[in-house]
């Protein structure tokens, strides 16, 4: 799979560990997110604006980007939080916020993503922020978007996981077979999510999400988009089309940088 | 205006009053929306699942079809109201109710709207439901579509008033400053709609209202529907394009039936 993701590359920069006698040190998911995290925040500079991701692996990005702060390696960032929960975590390591009513241009967005196909397209919002994430990473000049080798798909949807949809609570089930429907050449199987407590899940915006699990790829991805996104009741969809202008890869033989 | 508008009728059926001697009775707006709201009615047989509309004249439409029910002149309705306000009235008239989870396909919908173009695409939603509407209604085999005579303009926007986009509230100047770019070329102006207490105005759906005052015809209609879809932090708009099958127009000459 990586070979076939690594095919459409427009530029490629691997930095493979050096080789070395010992015995080769084996990486947990979360060390290879914290890994390209770091590498991502090599490109914050000093003055930006900057949208902060939300996940576990944006995660280790904010931290970063407040540990530089503290250390005053970086000095007047703003901050533009894709979640309530980033909001919190940003706040409590004192980087300076704001919002897109503000700051309707931003210089850098790194975010997460749960799926990533070779032409940088992404899925979103397995971690419940796809709206905020898509409304702050559409206005960025750079995103960079960092994630562990496992997210490389061949096409959206191949991971058998979530693509996610956030629609309005109601009569979503009558939402989610439209959706269904619509995907059913793709063996579509639409369902709510639910929270840690069995609850349907409430995203920051009041609405709830539609996970959809695709046997079969749903070909023409812009095509897809709108056909989505005319359904009356959709809020939006988890698909970032042509958003990523780099994409981060960690995995066990180093880094892989991706730029547009 | 009105004959700009009927060139384009692919069946015009104009029931005029009959002449009399008698002098001309002036109609006041809200007569005119009761006599189209009425002959709507007519086409409403016993059995059917019925979307019920919103606004000053689908609310004659919805009293017609409890006074029919009351006096047993209608059976087994099942009516699907597209807004609270909608679903309070038919509960106080004793409609039996339901909703599109329980029933995805509907018979007929007898809705009002605020313009009419000559291919019966429509602007809906300065009562505030739009969303729900378009849920409904686009899931209906027959759309009556009912309005007097002040509602007809040559194209969507061409009133002057108000075109309504409903928006999630996080970061709604954002989305309303993306709106206003989006229609430059068309003299675009968005407002965010407040309440009567000078508060921004809440749909039924939780999110704000975004109304796009246009100077000028906006051309493509679907390509301007999706352009508006594809902002993030937009949940859907109020113009419903290709879903009307009839529109009844009530003026001072009488009833004019416009079939798709």
């Amino acid at each position: 799979m990586a070979i076939a993701w690594s095919e459409k590359a427009s530029y490629v920069e691997v930095l493979s560990r050096p080789p070395s006698l010992s015995p080769p040190v084996i990486l947990t998911q979360d060390e290879l997110k914290k890994i390209a995290a770091y590498k991502a925040v090599e490109f914050v500079e000093s003055g930006m604006v900057l949208g902060l991701g939300t996940g576990s692996t944006a995660k280790h990005a904010v931290d970063r980007i407040g540990e530089l702060l503290r250390l005053g390696k970086l000095k007047n960032i703003v901050g533009i939080p894709t979640s309530k929960k980033t909001q919190e975590q940003a706040v409590s390591l004192g980087i300076p916020l704001s919002d897109l009513d503000h700051h309707s241009t931003i210089d850098l967005a790194i975010d997460g993503a749960d799926e990533v196909d070779p032409h940088l397209n992404l899925v979103k919002g397995r971690g419940g922020s796809l709206l905020r994430e898509k409304m702050v990473e559409g206005t960025c000049k750079k995103f960079i978007c960092i994630v562990d080798e496992s997210k490389l798909v061949k096409h959206l949807g191949g991971s058998g996981l979530a693509m996610p949809v956030e629609v309005v609570p109601f009569c979503w089930k009558f939402t989610a077979n439209k959706l269904q429907n619509l995907f059913e050449d793709s063996g579509c199987v639409a369902k709510l999510r639910n929270d840690s407590k069995g609850k349907s899940f409430v995203t920051d915006n009041g609405n709830y999400t539609v996970d959809l699990y695709l046997k079969k790829d749903i070909g023409d991805l812009q095509v897809a988009s709108d056909a989505i996104l005319r359904i009356a009741g959709v809020v939006e969809h988890g698909m970032f089309l042509d958003m990523a202008t780099t994409v981060i890869v960690a995995g066990e033989l180093g880094i892989t940088i991706k730029n547009k």
